[in-house]
């Protein structure tokens, strides 16, 4: 037979963008590897330039990059990799969001609205990814958004299982802060080995005409120890309001759980200043030294990143590494 | 200048697959139209043939069809249906699914799942199809799935008019039998006048081993006309469950309404013999004249189909035809 | 250089749907393994579930169905089986459709039809399907209608074998009971030894202008056994008739021979009142007990499908097993 | 409402390459326009360089070429004259291909082959072909191959009312030279008021080893004047060969006729010293003066296509220029 | 016939992102119509948000974005209000992009750089943009990256006329400030009477060693007025240096033009204090108040664009608004 | 776990088409194997038809063809010769251009002109190709028309060497031979030690009205031996032109080097003619013995072509293969 054999080997590379380097530095240290040298910048008039510093031919890639703010310039050297990375003959992209941009503008709620989520979805496919891996997407749908594989993984072990063992005891109950995230709360309940279930629920308080939203509690709190759950925390009203409706219908504490510490603007102030007493979070996304206060606790993801792209690099089951069905 | 020229016309059609054509012959009826003649039928093998009667070219293409059982035959009709238009020179083919089937499938609950919903809208495109309308679908981020317009209609104006008119002076409460479905109970909330929300919280009963799952009411229904809503009623399983829970917590009553009329298997007879008073659907799939019982009230979604199909045809607004935001 | 470097194995897997297991199973036994668990079922309302019950990721997979009846059902279970692989990770999709579904459809006859056999190609490659394995297409264009490799085995081997081994010392002529389908008869006659080549001619004979089809014979078949080929057998009707015209026209004898047996409605009722002696098959197409005949003798394919996948598996040569150019 | 208004007008607009540039003329003409002037050259390296002279914005355009030899240059620059189209806003783009080139390569017939005429289908897509018309396509399948609406015109009234007419008295009979065309021979039979069928099959002659193929004559034709039907004429070997073995089986005379004048290499000659009468063709493909002869007679297909094209631009039918289904 | 028919019109809508409404605006006024209200704004996550304040179903959208600082903010908001478009039924959408950001990341220059300009060009593509609009590329090939009509416009008219008119008598050189840019400074020349061309060779000046870098002037320049071309200025090193050279050269003075202002970090210092008399730019970028200075002159865009939309939009011509061939 | 596991081995097989097959035997003993045995001829219609005579499965295949004249009839060739290996499964396709051909219709320089560059980069990706590789493209730009990898080799080293090593102790200068391309001239240069820089500027000569185009020299080249510089002659018209300028410049004689020897027409005549000392090509395209002549050297860039498809087979880098940036 003509031509030339040779066994065929893969090499996994691991790329970082510039958003949050301390995490994808993690996530290489767990695989016992080092973040591909890469040289990027933003030109003068803010065009992102990167430049890999070796070469990735053949490479099984995966490239890491959290969606902070600002996030258009994060998500876009993000989509700017793995072009480079398709260009230069890698052999399978993996984009890996551990916090996904846009994830909330999943649906048009109102009619000429563009749905964000399936764009960049599209994007990322445009510009060569082959596979998809996120960490507690907004809306599991959005897995369907992507036309490829898609890893979602749990944060919920890795809080729910520091929340069970540091508040061991405690009369729980799990709450969720709007009702449509209740489905994640019913898994904080599971978890939780059936702790009662509440959510609050935003409405016209016709007593009060000048007030116009109301927070009612919806289910049974007096008494426990509130898990306020949510997948994220961005400006941190809606889940401070909430604490402090759990706290005026009886609740004996309040505890703020949430994957993605987004922390806008007036986040930190207000989860600060909050009744609640704990504020636990991961590191999907950077959380700057200043950001940092008392009751933050940060746990880290890079745990559950690195094992991933392990077993994904090994062809084994990421499904398996969730003893739950969430 | 070279060439010929014409005033370009436009001219509707609309054409109706075999799973429900009393529903497209009132949409055709309300556009003062006739459905396009249509030889329709299976081989001996089962496989489906369509064929179009007269000239189809250039057209503006409405394509109804229910997704009804048997489900996939339907289905494939209907994008055999979108194919023979896309070759026939169709100018835009709009896929209309009153009922659009596996809604439900539209994420991955555990590893190796599909995500059917995608997998069908992507098929639809395939075929030919250049746009989509569909009544209350499963999620809203199944907009999301086509990649194209999609016009979402809400048949919530219908039903929750209805309740409102026939059951006014009713203390209300709106249910929902799910957790994950709050949020399609808060816009019945907002259109009953902030009527009070509850819903049901599925849960493992501590005192009760051998007995695995009990329904909870979380919320306060006790003395009031709970209006238990939800977007489809299946085998009618949780739903009755449901509305026992509601009377075995004081509710005065339990009214069921709900967008899609699946009643697979046992549903009517578990309807008819709920504590419900009365169950209200639409007719987005038939309801053959053995499924009829005394409690049920089918209102009919052709109005908007027709009105919608109008405004699109026309260049009009889909969004205001709906007054508020759902 | 950076990075971890791993052998790459791959995995060869064989998935079947519920459309005709024991093939698939006998197609596993043949290459040493087994079938891949797999939850397959369908929910209330009819719509299809699947779900594999190990991980897939990294493979190389091979998805078996029978598009048997009801065939919409059995070929959207084929999709969805694809897309679950696809949205699982694995590395590449074979499509086996031992008999392809819609085949017949492979052109417009008349304006305004579909091409379905085209359609389905389609919709496959948008499930994910990277490579199609297929036997005896209807028409040879059919590979062209599947945007990637299409691996085509012919069953002639198998049954023209057959044939000649049985009857040895006949007389024999090979008879296509259709003008279309001549080429087919032209490997039968190449692979009997130079068999004479008959067909039959549909025609309006104006002497009986109450019987609006004859059957005419073109050849000659007198006092020879008629080898009455073709793909397949539906309803039965043309071929029964065929070996009518063929008795009628003096032949010695007549032995059907096709290689999918779809054996559609009164299809086993006039193959077992027919005036051939010998009706061979093979099973693509499930042959459920009470379609059992005495006349029938059917042939397994298994082998074929078995050694065609470790080719393929092995980077081996198709072609090469077919040592006559059909 | 915001925007300005305009009623839509369309305008066609014919342009031809330069491979049959009388037949495109002829065409212009019956629809009572004139060709886009066109600046069509090859560069020095042979290079082909096409633009159109006055804009093409917003038109309705049909392009016509004629796949003759230099077939490979003539299909290059028809793929260029459609990018060039494209990329200056033809608001829709018909590719005229009176003969298809590469549709005999419609399928593998031994393993490694290509299957270029759905490469060429899938290139005219790619260059940005909406939709595409033909004349008599080597195989019905290729329709499918077009990833859009294919209109598909039948020379077969033209020359069989032509043959009807002037022979009409004589006792005719169908032959088709090859067992894989007879469907085309059957559609003629029906034509011509049911005349009968042969075909010639071509077979190893045991009796005389070292001439290794025979035309064998299957049907019966002795005293009948036989009209030989063939979608093409390439270099007319088969033809003539068939032609001769009529002659030998007792025919009254010999009709050639065909819809594509290919006429490569000794065409030309072998038809001329033939046994046939006449040869019968319509001018799908360019016949140069020095391949007149006198027995050759060539019917127009401008008026068909000038119809087809004007159906399609008024979104007539083009399905009903056919009266009868072939 | 079955069916409704209806004359069709067109409508024409402007829609402008929020980096430099004023040229969004001027050209609207160009047009004689208004921008289409839209809500933009960021979340506080720096996620952005549109959404268009009335129906544009059916409209031939114009979507105007100047790709200025922070340009990955603004092409991110660009692609979203093209995706709004899309799924909001818009019928045809025209990506206007007066400077077209990435467009200097148009080849990969080193190994394992990414293609941006190609990348963008996809990207819009993907969001669902049928057509482009740009002026002055900064290479003619990024047409090409466009699977799509590219309306390419010149501001060499504008802004050639406006140093012919003013600096008439004066003798004339054009001087290209780079060696691969020497085809626009050759356009420069026949618009102004075929003056003299220049430009400037960066070169290793082997006689100083310390100073890497010296700019030779390749042509004669002395007593001349130099006008100095190029399509952009970012910070403006590059053009200030070459002044610098001209006059060192024997320049009589130097006029700087250039199509788009980008005007970085140090530009505007750069500039006010170059040996330059007179600074010419357009407005395709915006140009705040604190970066305007006394040498500058901004020529005005809109009056081009608005023409370039009105051709497109009533399909006439849009190369013959550029009198000579560039 | 279920499946049957193998080492993966990748086999690097290389193909020809007809155009230069010296060149392509070449590569192949310099990588150590032999070329695929392909059947490959026309027929008489001119359709071209190609066969590989062994097995491509799962094969790294590298096409190799040069766009020699006729340029249509080999591209053709390439692209078929891509869908064969496609459906034949080889598992990626690399499509080798030592020449890319239509590389100068790189953009529309007028309304209405075919971007053919573009064309044929998605052609060969519609047909099957993975990745290309090429020499010198026209202009880098190219490299973003491809949507996949390209690798882009520099026959600069091989040139420039052999000048340096030659022409060591001459005064050298590097001369564009046109405004566009001293991009080109620059990278010459600095491999040349700094060689200073000229082009030719072609412009109306005013004191000579009936001589339409004169060259000037932009520049100094006096008493220097000029090199002449481009990426193609095709028939020299313009760089023998620049030779003789050069001469009445007072060039102390003329060396021409150039990577693409299309020699069209009057090239060879030309260029033996010109003042030119020496004629310096490699053989991208074939040079038939006829046009050979005492002053050309051609030298061979197989090595160059060897050495990156073993690089890429091995996954190694190309990037590294050139010691300079270009």
């Amino acid at each position: 037979m003509t031509g030339m054999k040779l066994t065929t080997e893969k090499n996994l590379m691991v790329f970082s963008g510039r958003a949050h380097p301390a995490l994808a530095q993690a996530v290489a240290d767990g695989l016992g590897t080092t973040l591909v040298p890469t040289e990027a910048r933003d030109f003068a008039n803010t065009e992102t330039y990167v430049r890999f510093e070796e070469s990735v031919r053949g490479c099984d890639a995966f490239v890491i990059q959290s969606h902070t703010a600002p996030i258009n310039h994060w998500i876009m050297e993000h989509l700017i990799m793995v072009d480079a990375l398709k260009r230069a003959s890698a052999k399978r992209i993996t984009v890996v969001t551990p916090f996904y941009g846009y994830a909330r503008q999943d649906k048009k709620s109102r009619g000429r609205e563009p749905i964000s989520a399936r764009l960049m979805a599209d994007m990322f496919k445009t510009a060569g990814a082959d596979r998809l891996m996120a960490v507690d997407l907004h809306t599991d749908q959005i897995q369907g958004f992507f036309d490829g594989p898609v890893d979602h993984l749990q944060a919920l072990p890795i809080l729910a299982d520091y929340v069970r063992e540091k508040y061991a005891g405690h009369d729980l109950a799990v709450v969720s802060p709007d009702a449509g995230r209740i489905k994640v709360a019913e898994s904080w309940s599971k978890r939780l080995d059936g702790a009662p279930l509440a959510f609050i629920h935003k409405t016209r308080d016709v007593t009060r005409p000048n007030q116009s939203v109301a927070n009612r509690v919806i289910g049974r709190v007096d008494g426990r120890l509130c898990v306020l759950v949510d997948d994220m925390i961005d400006s941190g009203g809606t889940i401070c309001n909430a604490a402090d409706a759990l706290m005026a219908d009886g609740a004996a504490g309040v505890i703020i759980a949430a994957t993605h510490p987004i922390f806008s603007g007036p986040a930190v102030d207000r989860l600060r200043d909050s009744v609640a007493q704990e504020v636990i979070v991961t590191d999907t996304l950077p959380i700057p030294a200043e950001k940092h206060f008392d009751k933050l606790t940060a746990l880290s993801i890079a745990p559950l990143l690195s094992e991933a792209i392990q077993q994904i690099f090994e062809d084994g089951s990421v499904t398996s590494m969730f003893d739950t069905v969430v």
